[in-house]
């Protein structure tokens, strides 16, 4: 099993000391030994850095601890190899261009089967590795190129549809969390994973923490959210973290099994209901 | 103008003094100040490191030369902006997948009007900046894309006559030096540049260096490539150096007007002859 850690926040943040926290359990710990690889979007564009190596020992980690890069929207993935060689190709997140942005993808889980069951239907996709990840990935850029090919960026109801029916298809095949953006939204799927207090493979797959910081107009010095360097806009800061496992003693929210999340700004935009065999079309909460 | 880099080699190398002394004219040595990238291929996939700032200053060109990536096949570029904005979106090499392997493009000139005069042409592929550069990598891809949407990888001549024609669309727009690897082999364009001499436009713009080690049988010590931290399998190790400007000082051969070269394994395997209106087939040389 990998681990997964997003991040989506109103104004450029840097992630070190989550991502620190979170290489941890890159081969220290926890077993997962067999590469990292995170994604720090700069408009529709992507800084990629992955490693095949334990990200506890990764000196890519302390070097993008020491750069800090301003993000709204971060993705970052640790790997313990289940399927596929320890690869460069088959080191997550992945990233593809489509409607001329950077679309970016990380999975925790095993999806067995889903290679036969699906091989015809990647579209123009192809891997480059040979994970069950990257065939999924591939499977979800198939089905968005009709949306993403129109001349404007197709309105978010209908990416969250493609993203939710996607997710379904995903489930049977085994553990399908995921996280996904298009350089806009953060689409996260909770389902579930390997439990450490029980072993058993169950719900939650993802849990989410939510912070906001007071505005300099309640006179306050703005609280400083743990697991996060905030910027020089902090003051009107509102991140949005999501992560396999609770990487602080804070309350976080478990993601229900088939719930898929639109997350912008820091904010969560839309969360549908948990899986059902006919899934009601997504409510969009608070904007 | 900007300055290219690449490598190809027998032999996994790493390339950590050369991209000093190539990361040098970013900002120290010649105006190049707009950002650089690198990209390092690791089998179909490629490490790509990409930075807004300048080389010379860039704690991310010290983060390679420590790391001492080792890879066959490596393309670089460092950047003077004279179209486009400053950002992520526009430095290069700008990378893509297609047919299951990651192809890498950086251009040294200026295409002026391209953009309009190509802009049916780009196929599925949609440019994420707003350089010349990029939409021209567009251009090839498109071009590129029945080749590699077969089921198996083209032939070499198939892909040289795509970029040799390629070659050809581009010049009339203006300087159009550029490097471009399918993982596989790299492709030379040489055309006109900048002479820093004279300040006129005029060829070369490229040249190369090859160099051999001499085999253990041969009972010396490997004599040392300036500008290149050879590996373990150094004893057979063979290597082809393109750079705008010779780096050392070498005896390093201009590539003509027009030419297109294919690179593999640290040898030119094809050298097609100079600009014509009508070229002839390319020719295979020493295998």
């Amino acid at each position: 099993m990998c681990e997964l850690l997003a991040m989506s926040s109103l104004e450029p943040a840097t992630l070190s000391i989550s991502l620190e926290a979170f290489s941890e359990r890159g081969g220290l710990r926890a077993p997962h030994k067999d590469g990292w690889g995170a994604a720090f979007y700069s408009g529709r564009d992507v800084r990629r850095l992955r490693d095949t190596g334990a990200a506890s020992q990764s000196s890519g980690i302390r070097f993008l601890s020491e750069q800090k890069y301003r993000s709204r929207l971060v993705l970052a993935h640790v790997r313990q190899a289940t399927k596929g060689a320890v690869s460069l190709e088959n080191t997550q997140p992945f990233a593809r261009e489509l409607g001329g942005r950077m679309h970016v993808f990380a999975h925790n889980g095993d999806l067995i089967g889903i290679e036969d069951a699906t091989a015809p239907d990647l579209g123009r996709f192809r891997p480059i590795g040979d994970t069950d990840s990257e065939h999924a990935f591939c499977l979800l850029l198939a089905r968005l190129a009709a949306l993403w090919d129109a001349p404007e960026p197709p309105a978010l109801e209908l990416r969250l549809e493609v993203v939710r029916r996607f997710a379904a298809l995903l489930r049977p095949f085994g553990p399908a969390n995921f996280l996904y953006s298009d350089s806009e939204y953060l689409f996260v799927h909770g389902h579930e994973r390997t439990q450490e207090s029980c072993g058993r493979i169950e719900p939650p797959g993802l849990f989410t923490l939510c912070r906001t910081c007071p505005t300099k107009k309640e006179g306050r010095t703005p609280k400083p959210i743990e697991g996060l360097t905030l910027g020089l806009t902090e003051a009107h800061q509102r991140v949005t973290l999501v992560a396999s496992v609770p990487l602080t003693a804070e309350r976080w929210e478990p993601v229900a099994a088939g719930e898929v999340l639109a997350i912008a700004g820091g904010r969560i935009l839309s969360r549908t209901g948990a899986a059902l065999p006919d899934p009601s079309t997504p409510q969009l909460v608070e904007s």
